[in-house]
């Protein structure tokens, strides 16, 4: 039985390129995400088409026991978790503070930070009594600084950093990786990016940076890294790394 | 008539003593605590006595439109606030993640991030509407690093810091000042810290740091810089800085 | 007899206003700085026209025992130095790293942190004897993010940084404040910035701003604060602190 | 022809093992140390009797042009270097402000920030011309934070992250990777940490630890992530990132 790499937030994106990767490499990738079926089936028979083990499962993650209820599924059905991959975002573009809402803020929040912590804490006791697992968390820009019109995405992403500050601390010493991953750019995320972005936007950035180039960040590069961080020793674990592409910026040096 | 501090979260520590320090130099202290209403009693009647002015409301902030309504009515009733004091805390204690339910983790985000975010909301509209006002944010440790068994306090301090950021980035140029205090050491408040501690435990460190010395970080004299950094002129502001006793090591030193 | 402000690099701009600043409030202000005889002689017999008193002294810090012996005469002819500002910049614009030479690097190092380290290691043991002391440093963006063409600017700031942690790690105990005070934006200062730029070109940015006004920092506000924090009691002291403009992003969040 | 990987400061611990590493993927490794002319030796042959090709040089890097004429040598006799390693260390123990000398803190200077400074002076260009290269960096923990009786170390290692943005932000875009790989921790080092405590010290450590397990950092567990970040696609390039065992806590945990 292979071992499971469980990836939350499997888009076309980061989530679902790192779940192909970890296929590739002999996991059974479960990928969950909260909607588009047929995305889904295609990144499934995707891997499959690569002779690599794939299962999907559509989930709202803020829903109470979404999470809590498919991982208790997972590792009775599937197998052991052994790499979990959080990689659900909650950027949603710039609000100023009079446009936010409280509800758009506590989402934010409950996507970002909550269902987090709600994913440790059903994984981390099972991983503790294996003797270890890795838990991948993609980060951004917004864990480290706060800029206008960014309240909600960066109040929870600055909570999810420091939560991730505390899963290390008391899970490191049980055997548990915990890695906090800076992503520090625009990813080749069409789902994502491209959303937010409206496709025409999202085209002309493409073209600006240089289509099929890397201006944007490649995720089946970014997921060499991921998977290089879940496999590193366990006297040489990276706790928090930053990712951007040669001819972006980096954080502290830009708007 | 007097401009406005309100203090959110007035306790016998940080929160009523710059309370009074604000009422000493002109202001109308506005003190709203969740509990206790004899101790606040005792506030608002030792500030009258020194000759200050002052009001008290007992307020718990995590409820549906608390927050708003008293502010909304301050504003009526009293006068425009110039200044707030965001000080509401949420260290419950060092709890494992197994320990830590769901609930006591929502709490944390809703007293120390989400109360910042629904207080800025209420409040900054107005501030920008007369040109300008000063909020100060208390803050911790726990906004810059994350250690073991403070999950809770971790994400909530650290999407307190990010917000505190975003929303400088936004209202600077606005001409409201915000400004993170960093506590970064045990303050002399038997409210919060003696209460967590037990009385007994409290004691013993008040008398090992030394009693009435400055071992811990005593409320008066940390009031003298919440002012001055409500006074800076505009030109020279401070986002953020940290306070400790002279006796601590700094967070970056110390477990 | 008066305490004794020693100021090491006493321009027109924040040196040579926080001394005026500390003579204002009492102290004997000893203003050093490296050329403009005529200059120096201004700033003394200004702080002297206000009832203030001074002495002024040229002087090329980075020159062997120049610092070493001033403070040798000033503590033996003028009096103990109670606080000392550190206030010696090394921004000499932006070079290339093809362009800057090993001189070029070196003296920065020299003036920014070799200098720093030489004045603590002359003034920290009287501190201590005397049971006390304040040693304030000016900072700048370039100590907590190196950006193209500051190579060393950002390495003489990054040292300046972790040896202002080292110092208050090592003195904050035995009673001597260390505070880092970050600079992050353009300082209203004819004799750095201006001297930089050019006359037209600073002429230029002030317009921009606003003259008289306070989108450059104004060095008479940035002094309140360097003052207050000398004055801190000891369970209340800051050891980092930024000061910006209202008008101006944080480091942060721009270029 | 090979590429050339060069480790400057290739001591038995992290330098010469990550020679090693990239020796045995195809790169000629030169491996440079101040001294033990028998361990180099020891090295090289090491290297080649896994198959690999390395070159071993004797070279004291703060001499002038000690670096300067070995990096032209070695481009104009073994071939281009692709990659660097910058591994020199100013660990000198910890020493009060009063017993650390100023040749001490100058040679920490010229160690661990203007050597990596003069090295990228004569490399960049080159790597430039060629369109690219990579150049790491080790760092410690003293870069991010200082401690009491660390003024040489972390002087000098906080200048050294500065220069290393500095670098990145000038020459990422022209295809130089510059990664600053900050080593927290204690690594099973005999040649240096060994040194620094005295072999009875070090022997008790390393069993307090455990003997052959991973309390101690394993250098060639390192080297995996040494290799696997200058192998990294450059539309996904890491610039920091952190390194410590699983039983170790984070700098912001520990004293």
């Amino acid at each position: 039985m292979k071992p499971v790499c469980l990836v939350m937030g499997a888009g076309a994106g980061i989530g679902g390129t790192v779940g192909r990767k970890f296929a590739k490499e002999g996991y059974h990738a479960v990928l969950c995400r909260r909607s588009d079926a047929e995305g889904l089936r295609k990144l499934v028979s995707g891997i499959e088409a690569e002779g690599g083990e794939a299962t999907g499962f559509l989930l709202n993650a803020v829903e109470e026991n979404a999470l809590e209820d498919r991982i208790e599924h997972i590792e009775r059905e599937i197998g052991p978790i052994e790499v979990a991959l959080f990689n659900l975002g909650a950027q949603i573009g710039s609000r100023t503070l009079t446009e936010l809402t409280y509800k758009q803020f506590e989402l934010g929040w409950r996507m970002a930070t909550f269902a987090l912590f709600r994913m440790a804490k059903e994984l981390f006791p099972r991983m503790e009594e294996r003797g270890g697992g890795t838990f991948l968390v993609t980060s951004a820009t917004a864990a480290v600084r706060g800029n206008a019109g960014q309240h909600s995405h960066a109040a929870a992403m600055g909570g999810r950093r420091m939560l991730c500050q505390t899963l290390n601390a008391e899970y490191a010493p049980k055997g548990i990786h915990v890695a906090h991953i800076l992503i520090d750019g625009a990813v080749d995320a069409p789902d994502t990016l491209g959303r937010m972005l409206g496709e025409e936007a999202f085209q002309k950035l493409r073209e600006q940076r240089g289509l099929d180039a890397d201006g944007l960040m490649l995720p089946e590069k970014m997921a060499e890294t991921y998977y290089h961080v879940s496999q590193q020793h366990r006297s040489a674990w990276t706790h928090e790394l930053d990712l951007r592409s040669f001819s972006d910026l980096a954080w502290w040096n830009h708007r």
